[in-house]
């Protein structure tokens, strides 16, 4: 798919399918059922690595002692639990987490400003640091093949259903380069710079520094445009790390395949935050919410982004109701330049406004459509050439159960 | 109750107990249902009025006729439809409001410059005006009374479960002063200027430009500071009429009595925005969220309503899980400033986060607390003297099962 961008999608691929890198997880007490909890992803050289982290004021302390562990640009593992997010947790939450990246250095025998540190779950209660020790005292055995990759996309989940992996392949000075990333996350999603926990490898030869700035290019159009509930968590980070052993010329945007590393590297990220907005809690659909026209790309996100997030056009899709008045309703509070007499809705290819009008449309054809898997909202506001499309979910019965009582 | 603040509640006081007004409502045919769907607040004198409306960008028909009707300063009436929102619905809908408003203007005998129109319900769908028209025929009759009063109540409703009233007396220059309201609102409420549909009867002497001063700072501590679902209406509209008929000298700035009166009429303001809240889609809540020790009162304004806005948040107080860290990630995402480590929260007299440490708490207590009517959250930053609060309601099955099939 997608050649002419210049990459190719490896069915089955993960995290460790580039060069270099193994990884594994186990169960060790943090999850109150017995799936997995801690996990690690280990390079087998020193990898040039980047993050992005979430905007909310208040970061978990694991963030922070990543945050330590990149400044020298490098990464040889991260380390990551879930079930307890280690945020506002004080002076003792910043000591448990020096003390997992010391950990994890001592078994993994790397230095400890090249571990990174990512926790997700519940906030505000200690980390069990018995299960903690004795978890990543356990890790080494465990990493290694599919097997190893698969055991550690179990362990960064929380309320998510399934997985979610990625990968690509590009050509770089006619060397397969692999790009793969894997993430988590299902609630308290509308990321805003970073997102849930997400980790990017690959075996591209690329400095930190452009790393960085694809990551955080990727992260504006892919993870920066998904909701599924408007809430920004305290743990989201994305990590990237390239091992270099793909032996390629070093990547920049100068060099003549940058452009399709930076699509597949986009491809991978859009995969990834696609299928957190699918696996949204208690979600039912995917929605996509194509806006065209606006008057700069940044209106058209923020219309995607309200639209997309809106209680009562999720509440809509769920009940399969071609309400098409809250779209319009939602698109008129984004604050942000609309000329209200031209705007132009579809869902799929059903049209149902045309230049601010109701359009008579066959209900049982909507009602079918909106039934589907996917539902594909498109909004044209013949204003300008701003576009941009935002990814979510419905609102069901099951978002309302699953968070009425997560923590008790 | 609030003598301090010189005004005196009236209990089972209505839009109609202040002077010179008279109200009635009936049911026409917009409304499947036999519910009442048709009204009209009428004043027997031409009274100073003055209007704040929505935001949204695309703004209903009856908006842009009763901007033209505001345009003097003075209204005879109001007349009201509930069961279609008249809003996306081109020039016909246009030419529906004007006609509107010109058979309330015949009917009752005032001039149409005289006369506001408001409709709430249904968006992009034409009015039924068959209906429209004998319903107007008939409402003169209705008119007078505690009836007609409760009439007009049921007649402006939509998914509401209970009317909406507050009626207060304020001594000005040894008069009486009677102030009144009537309110709807129940979804897609997320007032920002105006509110749902709002309407504001007083018979002191006060002129059309102080009234809008007025009405405009109430709203923005009352109406503008209640969520339901983050979403804001195409029809929002508040109007106050002033008959002048307690004879009292004319109320400014700078009149004695200006504060008395002020406060009983943004204490009417208040009681309608926390019924609405309290009245929210599928509430089972109030939530009240006091946010104190702010940098300024826009920043504590901010905090309070992503707080009060937030679905994690609403869900948790739905099944009395007392989650602060859903209360702190909403805090730390509210874009404005705030230091991380001397938050305190508490919920009712609870304290759960002192300095942004946890608090061992009685859960027991806790959820015996989180399951009555009204939950209290108070957040104190310590950052300066900036306080705000807002109002929403909890999130639940109902709001979603109410929403799923709002249209069809």
């Amino acid at each position: 798919m997608s050649e002419k961008q210049g990459y190719t999608v490896v069915d089955g691929g993960s995290i460790i399918t580039p060069k270099g890198f193994t990884s594994g997880g186990l169960h060790c007490g943090l999850k109150k059922t017995d799936r997995n909890d801690l996990g690690a992803i280990v390079c087998e050289v020193p990898a040039a690595a980047a993050a992005v982290y979430t905007t909310n004021v208040f970061q978990a302390a694991p963030l922070k002692v990543t945050r330590e562990s990149l400044a020298n640009g490098t990464l040889r593992a991260v380390i990551v639990n879930s079930g307890n997010a280690n945020a506002c947790t004080g002076e003792q939450g910043e000591a448990d987490a020096y003390e997992m990246r010391a950990a994890a250095a001592n078994h993994l025998g790397v230095a400890e400003s090249d571990v990174a540190v990512a926790s997700t779950g519940v906030i505000g209660e200690l980390l069990k640091m018995d299960c903690v020790r004795s978890g990543i005292a356990g890790l080494p055995e465990k990493l290694g093949g599919a097997r190893g990759a698969e055991e550690f996309c179990q362990a960064i989940l929380t309320t998510d259903l399934v997985k979610k992996e990625s990968c690509v392949q590009v050509q770089v000075d006619g060397k397969t380069v692999t790009i793969a990333g894997a993430a988590k996350g299902s609630g308290m999603i509308h990321p805003n710079m970073a997102t849930m926990l997400g980790f990017m490898t690959t075996d591209a030869a690329i400095d930190a520094e452009d790393l960085h700035s694809l990551l955080r290019a990727a992260t504006n159009v892919t993870f920066n445009m998904i909701t599924v509930d408007g809430d920004t968590s305290t743990n989201d980070m994305l990590v990237a790390m390239a091992s270099g052993l793909a032996e390629n010329e070093k990547l920049n945007r100068l060099h003549p395949d940058w452009d399709a590393f930076a699509a597949g590297f986009t491809f991978v990220c859009e995969t990834l935050a696609k299928a957190i907005a699918r696996d949204g809690e208690g979600a039912n659909h995917l929605i996509e919410v194509q806006v065209n026209g606006a008057v700069h790309d940044e209106a058209a996100a923020a219309i995607a982004k309200t639209v997309v997030g809106s209680s009562l056009v999720k509440s809509a899709v769920f009940g399969a109701d071609a309400n098409w008045g809250r779209i319009i309703a939602a698109i008129g509070r984004a604050g942000v330049p609309v000329s209200p007499d031209r705007v132009d809705i579809s869902l799929g290819s059903i049209a149902v406004l045309k230049q601010s009008s109701p359009v008579a449309f066959d209900e049982e054809l909507a009602l079918a459509y909106l039934q589907g898997d996917t539902v594909l909202i498109t909004v044209d506001l013949h204003d300008g050439d701003g576009k941009a499309t935002a990814w979510g979910c419905d609102l069901t019965y099951d978002y309302v159960r699953i968070n009425a009582a997560y923590r008790t």
